[in-house]
């Protein structure tokens, strides 16, 4: 596999579902940098399972611990050690699926690539519980760069065909990224959010799942950051967010709506305003030629349902040759993207703080 | 900047658009390897400026000359070094751009990236120039999967708000694959062609431009390329693709219409046939959990429309510190998406080739 | 810092002396490969401090714990996470070195690079306790190079100016790798390893240290591994090896010798025997144009003396700006060359084995 | 090959000796750095072959020539591509090489590695003729460094067991490290100069060749530089060094001798002088933990004897399967220590450099 990313902030994300941890490290953070450890709790509990009203409740607690990289609560420069704990595994859900692969699942691929040798329990390494250590230096990065001026936010722009309200491409302030946090459904509109809730336990009660959109946004970032062809705003974000399960698309700006555009109309034209230059519109979402346009940078991500479901399913029995259906039993979600909110903001500031590192090698 | 991409064919692309030439070089591609060059000149062509129906004649002939790396038309194992001469500049055409910035190009944040230091001379590195070296790897790359069962092919989904037939997502042949190869308009329907040509057409009579989409599929890949969580299958794609001047977004398989789905439409189920195991549908576009199906690697690109347009637009003079409105001279594509497809092409085989060669690492 | 290596194999080394715990992840091990835990941990004893003469007892049990990666003992293609806990630890010995650095360490230059955020107790990151992990990561890859007929050993090769008997350049076999190892002394000859205890303890009680030469050699490695210009064999053991504390030089076969002799002496003629070419010495050490020859991979390495020395030594307080003597208290070995064997060999095995992983790339 | 490499100026080296042309990429260079390309080509003219005792003149201008990157020679931000043409080859000195291996030379590995497709004309990618453009590189990171205030110089330490001068480990000045430019023996101590020379051309005339020693020096390096366990300053210059063809060994400061030293002698202690902390020695080489220390960098060199000599040699056939004696013809230098001096400086300016920029980002 290759679980590692970042070039100056380099982090390796570890652990299966079932292993006794998860973790990550993250090398390449600045030393002398105060990490509010309790504001990093408070974060990856926004993605922690138990809360949502279709989940029975768990007592998976993902408490993180630190085994190296502070002293005192600072960075120090060493690389970050962080873990945690499995505490609540039930490996007898999964026994039959090394062998009947979950339809939507890597259960068949990962059969193939690893021939056979794949932790399967729980869906292994590919299982959403490993976005919680991403989280952990996703959450790191979103105190970094809050002291640099940049906040970052997600909701949950879309589920089950039910829109949310949707950020301004201009003029987001602090308080309508944070709208969506805390919130048991992370939406700005909480009609949509209440219509998003039931839409989800219908279909869980109907043994099926739904999908949804997540749109992130982050403000504060500084003309210039990025680097083309290949290390560019838009291409490091989506080389982030295709690591976490389940995204299968990602859009900035107005997106693929900027295909059916004119370019009179897309083009985002500029004016002097008190002296300084401002952008007329945000349709390219904060990037242009891959660097970075001061304007908030915007994408969407495009999730797709939950493959875990407990209807019945064609697959087929890998050992005895026959086709076999199979229902999904286990604790699943049935809407990922919702947990996913904070996952978003995780790795675009991880992103983007990677990028603000390179910026300074001038 | 960071033009350089890859982990086993790692290639960087050099060159600006009215710099004494452009080129790439490639490092990693196994020794002892036949490339064809005139099939390769052939590739470049289709993507060379001068054959549209709305483009003046150049006489910018885009020949490729290999410095290094291949012996009688054969891989050393050395790097390859190539070259495309730049003789057609008219650098005039842009002789104000370094102060009066092109609204929806890089013109800006280059300035306020490079610190007035980039040269802005026809886009410069940005330039969508910038793509024949692209095409000039990509093509080499396309040969080799071809050697490993490999076929790839892109077409113009959708221009002008007009939509080509698609690739189906299952059963994609190499005859499909080839359709649009060839054609001025690259395109799967004629008919549609055509309509998109007019109305390209019409939009630059606008003084305007037009975006698009272009789909791309590969067909043979084996199950098991990919490395999640970050080198897995969309990531490494995206972050070609991103590449690629103009992408605003991307998706795979049904991609964002995921989104709408239920779990239980989704969800590719699996079927013994003729004892192999088939999936019954191909929504996930041949890649789950990062790692690819066997079935076809399909994905969309968002382009947006050309930002160089001759009607007037708001623009600031940076010197001055005054409005200034701007009307886009030269000689620019009305839709920069039709000449893009192949390379799209390119950057899907560099990426699939590189992840082949990873997974003969066991 | 850059506490990770590695292209295909990549390991992520963390902790700090006093830390919580220190550990490594190894990501790019191929699934399917088993790993035997206590062989692993009995070669990890070989660098675990309390055994040698002229050390107290410590009850550090150095006992390593995988917390991901294994399953039943065997890699599963994710990452493997593994730590070992800081049990034994006695800060106080260090509470003055934050500001008065020791000579030869890296406390002062740790100061001016991390602004005074870096963990100075017990080293931090720099302590050579940090191999420990690097010997988890190398052990395992010792193990699987072996299946690949690939043997490695190092011996001490002089120490306190007494010199132990050589490998010869050719024809060395898996008994004399085998040695050194699991003797106090690691050494080939016992009557040199007795009289450097005798040099080490003696200059113990004259509160100082001494340094010291190991030698590796590799066998078994097949013609044709390492990739030049930058990733040849020897750039990629040297920059390996210098991540071992101590270290101050690397020399391959005949090293500096070679320096001193005729091209006709230094060369490594071939002949035929039995069919088979065959080199008819190997002052290379295994190695031409960075390219391995199919001979013993043979290199050297000087380790300092160890810079924690009691006897008093000129420092400074940086806190007073006032010069003051130093007189460093602590468990320390007097020559760090000893314990560093294992290590050697962990390193020469971690470059090796991804050289080997990367020629499957054809 | 892997004939790239950079974390943030990052290089790739490409060409053969006999093909069209080698050149290098460049990319990562900040952009509004005026390179002065008379000097960069003064550079590589102290490299260029036609100049020294033993050799017949060769007619070979190795005139770089900027390809991009550079606008009015100021760098852009682009990548800079840069060519040397290949004009004066001679084959048919090679003609036999493919099958009848030079003893000491890459030429029977890389057939193995590369399965007959190399190209053995010249030595191909191997050839002593790629350092021009790793010092097309060096030469500008030397510039850039000079601002920083890094100087840099080498020498020719040793030749034919001949002991020129050396760098003091303390108290370097610029005076020093330029000593030795421009002169056909690049030494400090011209008597001894001339009894190395004499003694090369007696070697040269005995159908022989010698080895050498090359120290290189740089001062004004800040201290912090360099990031441990595997970036630090020995890791990264060393996995640059042996990119030079013939490199079999490098030590920092006192080196090998280290191994011999007494702790209390090898320590480098502090005193307050004028308010700031110096070292009292240098014993270290400018790096302790793999962190710059203020002090400077010294490492040295060991080059084998040039392969290449007219003497007979044992060989053999690998098409007939039977030994055969061989004397290589060609123009070879009898000592490729001479002019691998600039070439040694160009590497350490390439280190140093990419270490600087990494330092930035805090």
């Amino acid at each position: 596999m290759a679980s590692n990313i970042g070039k100056n902030v380099r982090i390796q994300v570890f652990g299966q579902s079932h292993s006794a941890a998860i973790g990550v490290t993250i090398d390449g953070i600045p030393a002398g940098k105060r990490i509010d450890t309790d504001e990093l709790q408070a974060f990856l509990d926004r993605r922690a399972p138990g809360r949502l009203p279709w989940v029975t409740p768990r007592k998976e607690a993902d408490r993180v611990e630190f085994l190296s990289g502070l002293v005192d609560g600072v960075t120090c420069g060493a690389p970050i050690g962080a873990v945690i704990a499995n505490t609540n595994t039930r490996s007898s859900d999964y026994a039959r699926l090394d062998r009947v692969p979950r339809p939507g699942h890597a259960d068949y691929v990962a059969r193939e690539k690893y021939h056979g040798a794949q932790d399967f329990a729980g869906g292994g390494h590919f299982s959403g519980r490993l976005t919680a250590p991403l989280c952990v230096a996703g959450g790191i990065a979103l105190q970094l760069l809050r002291e640099e001026g940049v906040r970052i936010g997600a909701h949950l722009a879309r589920a089950a065909c039910i829109d949310d309200a949707c950020y301004p491409l201009q003029g987001i302030t602090a308080d309508m990224l944070d709208a969506a946090k805390g919130k048991d459904m992370p939406v700005l509109d909480d009609a949509a959010g209440q219509a998003m809730a039931q839409a989800i336990l219908a279909a869980r009660e109907a043994c099926d799942s739904v999908g949804g959109v997540v749109e992130c946004a982050a403000i504060g970032v500084p003309v210039g950051l990025g680097d083309p062809m290949f290390d560019g705003v838009e291409n490091v974000i989506a080389k982030y967010c295709f690591g976490i399960p389940a995204v299968k698309g990602i859009e900035f700006g107005v997106g693929f709506e900027a295909a059916d555009l004119a370019g009179s109309v897309n083009n985002d034209a500029y004016r002097f305003e008190n002296g300084k230059v401002r952008f007329e519109s945000n349709n390219a979402g904060g990037a242009l030629g891959g660097i970075s346009t001061g304007e908030p940078v915007v994408f969407r991500l495009a999730f797709k349902p939950t493959p875990s479901i407990s209807g019945v399913q064609h697959s087929v029995n890998l050992d005895t040759g026959q086709n076999e259906d199979l229902s999904v039993r286990g604790r699943h979600d049935p809407c990922v993207a919702v947990r996913a909110v904070p996952v978003v903001e995780a790795v675009c500031a991880l992103a983007l703080y990677d990028m603000m590192l390179e910026s300074r090698m001038r």
